[in-house]
């Protein structure tokens, strides 16, 4: 047995009663009541880094939520591996969907339930307890940094200007990042794409007041039923997206690669029983799995006007508003696409209401390159743990940094995520298997050995 | 001068105070947590009538709120009016858009401000008022009943059984109703008629949860794109609602209707820049007063659903519900028109999600007959008080309990409303111009009087 195995045994229920104490605090980026939430996790986060076995670690002000930087360098001559993570999270609500609150982490059936817990305090942790435990067993085969931002969750407004500012700090060899997730730890896969992200806020405006609904009705134009239709304009009966461009720059995967892909286990009956839904949606002519890895979509995040409340009132709202994000694939660019549905809803608008709409956050997609070192080194590590190699999938959800990072370090990044589908992410009860945590913690040290084993083999 | 005007002159700055007490009373009957209010409402409406002269006052109780009950019975042989009313308020958000607080009545410019001003707590008081001056100066020609509600904002669903209960203390000669508008003081009209309600909630469920709109997007139907679709389709291009049967019951107007109707004063720019729209909207072929008047319309009074709060999260939400509601016209009927609804939201739904429609409230439609005693009383009343002949005008609005009134009690019902379109009902600021509340107190009792001559020449 592997020596940091024998220490992850003895002190692994310790690991979990820490993320515990990390889960525990509200770090939502998204909400300013949050702020000295944010500062409070940012430095429990430098103390988890410099408990592990850090040599030094700081956190780094920004325009928005801090930066935790922390780094142990064994050797400059070895091979370094930059670690990214998020210590910030989603909103909760609805608050009342939760079995336990989001903020008083609960174990139920094996499964620690907290907002963070998968997504991303519960992997990115996975990191810090591993550095400790080739720490702690002398078994640190590569140098190793922590980049632990708060904004991930809004999409990294600071994150750039740090990165630019701190080339130096953050040279590497490698990016590691866990927040993703894999099929099951039966069938452990690897994510080597994450699609990119184009969020945008449409609002539509008609009277300058609301109005009585039985006064006005029929005269003027209602923002509500105008929003409607702009909506369902944007997909067609096969639900392909009817903006005009947007496939544009797509890159069709070749009919190999989408019969590899057709290769990874799927149980339509199984999927559809875990979400509550008669039958699946999606555009014609691309499996489920496409749909949400090669395909660009575009949802409704959110939407919002006129009288909520309980009973009813006869109002014809003055306002209309909606929260729609594309999830973008190579060769898709944020900046293009955001500004294609701006323009596109603000054209459509009819003139009897008016429209804003801005921009809410972006990011593009990213691709791990299957011959990197990288790449090679994490399939050898799951492959060890695990006892079987694993699948390589193209994920669905956007991690918006990869892209700037790759540019600003000119590295490239490999998505070792241990969490599942199932995890309720940004939803109501998200949870993190114990096993997937424990797991993780004991495939990241192969990872940093391989890591460095096939960085020796190339020079 | 009249003798009740005299009285009028010395004491309206005092009515006036007395209106403002009854304005800040939060009787909004839609909301459980203000039911104290609803009973500390009515006891108060109770006063002002035992105030200003009436034989006998009395709360009944009903499965819902209490309604109000007062009379003044000069001598049974002469003709009965029965004034109906209600006391009941609309909700009062959005909150912020209010200048000054909704149960604080302010006076700005001539106009008092506060929920209820207009609709309908400043109008029915005008009639309570009528009383005190022709109680007080000797000269009432007519017995006077009061029948005051608490829940027409609701859809008056105990007034029915109250009315059928109660048939011979209702017992009365004309129904007397002041909850609609007029044109100006300039232009008084008549309302001759109010559209009927058919008002529903539309609930669609996707996934039983939140989903990451990553993860899942593009291969699970969002309810909210649902949702938009299935509102999208009721409308044509030329505004003309799509749901199959929907006009099936309009009565026509005459081409020579909508001939006198086109001569009522209608300046199409200050309506707009009242409003602050660019270009009004409505079904095609028909002008503004015949949209709001003679044509059965489909509103969207609310829509919500996933994430609306500051920033973005990249949510699929699992449900998207909407209140919607159609105004209607003779001889549409509500509660086939409210199946219409609810089945046609039913019926498009995809098998992707699941839809769960229900009723809200209903009315039917009603129009007094320009040839009635009441009609003729109401148009001389307001000619001996403005000087000018009244305009008949149809109204866009809905009083549901109209013809549940005329078919329990089996009398007509005449409407002289004296508030204007302008007055923010159901709105933030809702007002009533002072001047229109001293003119509406100053015209009833002619109305009286009038009604006493025209029943005597019928006898």
């Amino acid at each position: 047995m592997q020596a940091w195995k024998t220490y992850q045994d003895q002190h692994q229920e310790r690991f979990l009663e820490e993320l515990k104490d990390l889960l525990r605090i509200p770090s939502i980026s998204s909400d300013s009541t949050h702020q000295t939430d944010m500062q409070t996790c940012a430095e429990a986060v430098k103390k988890s880094l410099l408990d592990a076995g850090v040599s030094k670690a700081d956190i780094y002000p920004t325009a928005g939520h801090p930066v935790v930087y922390g780094e142990k360098i064994v050797d400059p001559a070895k091979p370094t591996i930059l670690v990214y993570g998020h210590y910030d999270v989603q909103p909760v609500d609805p608050l009342d969907l939760w079995h336990t609150p989001p903020f008083e982490p609960t174990i139920r059936n094996g499964m620690i339930f907290a907002r963070g817990s998968a997504d991303d305090k519960g992997q990115f942790f996975m990191h810090v307890k591993a550095l400790e435990l080739m720490n702690q067993s002398g078994t640190l085969p590569c140098n190793i940094k922590f980049i632990i931002e708060g904004e991930e969750e809004i999409g990294s407004p600071s994150l750039g200007a740090f990165v630019s500012a701190h080339k130096d700090l953050l040279k590497a060899d490698v990016i590691l990042i866990s927040d993703t997730s894999m099929i099951s730890l039966e069938t452990p896969s690897i994510e080597i794409g994450v699609r990119g992200l184009a969020y945008i806020q449409v609002e539509v405006t008609g009277p300058n007041r609301d109005l009585h609904s039985g006064v006005y009705g029929g005269a003027v134009a209602n923002p509500v039923t105008v929003l409607a239709q702009m909506i369902a304009s944007c997909h067609d009966e096969n639900n392909h997206i009817t903006i005009p461009g947007f496939y544009n720059d797509v890159l069709e995967s070749s009919a190999e690669d989408r019969k590899k892909m057709a290769a990874a286990p799927f149980n339509e009956k199984e999927y559809m029983r875990d979400l509550g839904v008669k039958s699946l949606w999606g555009e014609k002519g691309f499996t489920t799995n496409e749909r949400t890895g090669i395909r660009p979509t575009l949802e409704l995040n959110g939407i919002w006007g006129g009288f909520q409340g309980e009973g009813s009132k006869t109002v014809l709202p003055s306002k209309a508003s909606a929260k729609i994000s594309a999830r973008l694939v190579p060769n898709q660019r944020a900046g293009k696409m955001t500004e294609l549905l701006l323009n596109y809803f603000k054209k459509i608008a009819p003139p009897s209401v008016s429209v804003q709409c801005f921009e809410l956050h972006g990011g593009e997609p990213y691709m791990t390159p299957l011959d990197s070192l990288a790449y090679k080194a994490a399939e050898k590590a799951i492959e060890a743990s695990f006892g079987k190699k694993p699948v390589p999938q193209r994920g669905g959800g956007s991690i918006p940094i990869c892209s700037l990072l790759e540019k600003e370090l000119g590295i490239k990044i490999v998505f070792m995520g241990f969490g599942l589908d199932s995890d309720n992410l940004h939803s109501p009860n998200e949870k993190y298997d114990i096993a997937n945590f424990y797991k993780g913690i004991e495939t990241i040290p192969y990872f940093h050995q391989y890591f460095a084993e096939e960085s020796q083999k190339k020079s």
